[in-house]
């Protein structure tokens, strides 16, 4: 009889009565340092435990050091109030939870919106800088040292007309991408701290006592295999599985067909089976982060997005996040960027157009969009766009101009021709305080994870940029402390 | 600290050592007698196994006998071939794998195929008649006795384009609905069979071994619980969770909006619960089979489909399900029926239209659809409709005539307002011998699972109508003849 074995990636836990003698011991063990395992440990650590983190490779930082460094926060931080800007908590719950549905887990959007800025002032007081100032251009990271940028489309359709928009991308204060100055900022936070960090150590075993506690965990450096007693309890925050081929295909098959992954070597789904080895549930394997960055700079969205049927289906003035997630799981990926000459000169950041016609019959030809689809949906769009309107996706008007001025281009967006990103936002079931859970929902009782390893707080859909790495750090310190206040 | 426990069902294991004693003992223990338990047990039997069927109501029959009663298969039947039908495996395999796209498992749907003929008379060897004849409405199991129908749009693009087009829903001789005679037939295969079936009896609870191995069950009836040992394995046939409230909410919300669910009570998600209690991977939980039944009878597909934008999504002619599918997954559930009077009177069938107007423009301001959009749409549709032809989407040109005779009606088919129907397609991870698996893709020894407590062989989408009793039957009878085959 065959078995499905997907990758080698062991998972099964090793059981206590096995375990000769334990090498080392913590009431805390951290598997896995970025984002959500610095946090977790600061907090683990502040609490009043006793704490071991273990990073696989020679240093941490992990994914988070690779990204944008933008991290969701908002209610009322420092920097919005300096910018100018009201923010509650309340209408920051209002728009997490309306962009996260279906699905969105309301108890932890609650959780982390309340803390919100008082987790703000945690990163401050741990080292990290940011300056109290606005960056008009939305949804990527500044280029300058600034802080806020409106990173979710808060201020587009249907957000804003649910909630009261604010930004809440908060970049520390460097030039340029955030994610190394945001990780240096932590490992200086985490080398302040009295606990030892293992390097060059990878965890891939859980230990269980006879009643399926989760009491260690079994480390390898350089081939020598250590035990290591958690009195307390593991947090896993090893990553997510977007470069596990295997885990990927299996579970989350669109995201297989995007060709860039934001992720390091780690993110190869290691938390999440070993999780699963001690019969944990996963949530929304299915999902994830997915970017379509074309209208990037934000002044390409006076273009329109149409499908593969060449009708449009979003407002191309949103996040480009909602924009890939639409074009990908609602449209399977088959999506074009219409521009004509004058959006494409106020544009122009080197986009090679895929088609280029003085009509828009010759494009849509060209391109081979249905007969008469495009120039269709190019006139009721002018139409409404003479009037700085747009009734059907409520585009902002200062982002409409009709499209008239010849020559035309459309770029092949396409998933399979085109740069779009993604990782993985399913993981573990996690409780609002970071338990790890089981199919009935029942914690496992010595288990916590974090970061992506854990499922996201929001269901179908990624809320938006800096979203994931305000979820990793608020719910990696919940897991921290709760691994911390746990009676072993 | 808190845990979020979803529903008091019980999932964690017994361990052998807990167990006083057995207090009955066979070979391969089959939970759950609809379908695929069935088909399970007869299985079991005939491979020369010790068979104990358990069924948690008063009688066999679940959900499958709830349904049409359309099994999916073909290849070249005894029925297809009497009709005069073409098929092939190859034909049928690229049809399934291109429809259940994207993650179709593709070994599964291999071994389906390749077996299907076999299948189809070992149905009628146990007493499962079909008529030789077709019945040439599309989409739903016949009114009439016969038993042959296009229940999958393979005749419709773009599948008409992949594979040669054949009818491979299969419904048992009798007038009208399939579901009651079909699993009657089954239920006297089963009483021909030596095993016992043990009824009103409930297994909520798996007994493992010291090395993790499934080794039998709990079993209640009016109370009193009883061990039984099952010394091959335990086969989960105990159905899908679409009428568990917490799981469907955590798992599948959007099916949460469905009105209609098709299930009996014990598609509470037990079996996936047991599965996940000694380590099962779970796979596809977001998914299901929905239908949108509004174009039944087929004539009413010369209206069309838009969505929330007044832009149309589909071709009209497909299955009801594929709609349902597209409609739910891609639309949100926002979607209306647009019909002409010409329409409305081929195909009346006591639909109540929402909204009525002269003009197409009317019943857009009506329904409240966005200026110009609907207007828009039916322009460009009926530009090419007078030619027979839809460049957009393809439908065939039988079923495309001008939208011109007034009044027009819009049907609001929102999933709020209007009927739809599902059931859940994820469940627990299986391999091609049925066998249950972990979260590193290996065999939980003495594990088995089929139907809905199984994750379906397609991906993202559900195939057709009749392709889940297909699933179930074939796995199902997979599952009794590897547990069957298993050294205990």
């Amino acid at each position: 009889m065959s078995t499905t074995r997907s990758e080698a990636l062991p998972s099964e836990p090793r059981r206590i009565r096995d375990i000769a003698h334990f090498d080392l011991e913590a009431e805390v063990v951290v598997v896995g340092l970025g984002m959500a395992g610095a946090c977790a440990a600061i907090e683990a650590q502040e609490a009043g435990a006793n704490v071991l983190a273990i990073e696989r490779f020679g240093a941490g930082g992990g994914t988070s050091a690779n990204s944008g460094g933008v991290i969701y926060m908002g209610g009322g931080t420092a920097v919005q109030k300096a910018a100018g800007f009201e923010d509650s908590p309340e209408e920051m719950y209002k728009f997490l939870v309306a962009v996260s549905q279906p699905g969105a887990n309301e108890e932890k959007v609650r959780a982390f919106c309340e803390a919100s800025v008082e987790h703000f002032d945690w990163f401050e007081a741990h080292g990290m800088p940011f300056k109290r100032s606005f960056h008009h251009e939305p949804s990527l990271e500044s280029i300058t040292d600034d802080c806020l940028v409106y990173t979710s489309g808060e201020d587009c359709h249907p957000w804003c007309e649910i909630a009261k928009p604010a930004p809440r991308g908060h970049k520390p204060q460097v030039v340029n991408k955030g994610g190394p100055f945001m990780m240096q900022c932590m490992m200086g936070a985490v080398e302040r701290m009295p606990f030892p960090v293992e390097v060059d150590t990878r965890v891939d075993t859980l230990i269980v006592d006879d009643d399926g506690v989760v009491v260690g965990a079994v480390a390898k450096t350089a081939g020598d295999e250590r035990c290591i007693r958690a009195t307390k309890g593991v947090v896993l925050t090893a990553g997510g599985f977007i470069l596990n081929d295997a885990m990927r295909d299996l579970h989350a098959p669109l995201l297989s067909k995007v060709q860039v992954h934001t992720a390091t070597e780690g993110d190869d789904g290691r938390g999440i089976r070993m999780g699963q080895g001690v019969g944990a549930a996963t949530l929304y394997m299915d999902l994830g982060e997915v970017a379509l960055p074309y209208t990037i700079p934000n002044r390409l969205s006076r273009g329109i997005y149409v499908n593969q049927h060449g009708l449009r289906f979003i407002n191309e003035d949103t996040y480009y996040g909602h924009i890939g997630i639409a074009g990908l799981y609602s449209q399977g990926g088959q999506v074009y960027l219409l521009l004509d000459d004058s959006c494409y000169e106020r544009g122009r950041v080197g986009l090679e157009p895929s088609w280029v016609g003085e009509t828009i019959e010759e494009v849509e030809r060209e391109a081979g969009l249905p007969e008469g689809s495009l120039v269709s949906t190019v006139e009721l769009y002018n139409r409404h766009a003479g009037e700085g309107r747009d009734p059907l996706f409520h585009k902002r008007s200062e982002m409409i101009t009709p499209l008239v001025t010849p020559p035309y281009a459309l770029i092949d967006c396409r998933v399979e021709n085109a740069i779009w990103s993604a990782f993985t936002t399913g993981g573990l079931h996690t409780s609002v305080d970071s338990e790890v859970l089981n199919g009935d929902g029942a914690a496992i009782p010595g288990l916590y994870a974090a970061g992506r390893t854990a499922a996201m707080f929001s269901g179908q859909g990624y809320p938006g940029s800096g979203t994931s790495l305000g979820d990793a750090s608020f719910f990696g310190r919940v897991a921290g402390r709760s691994a911390a206040r746990r009676r072993g």
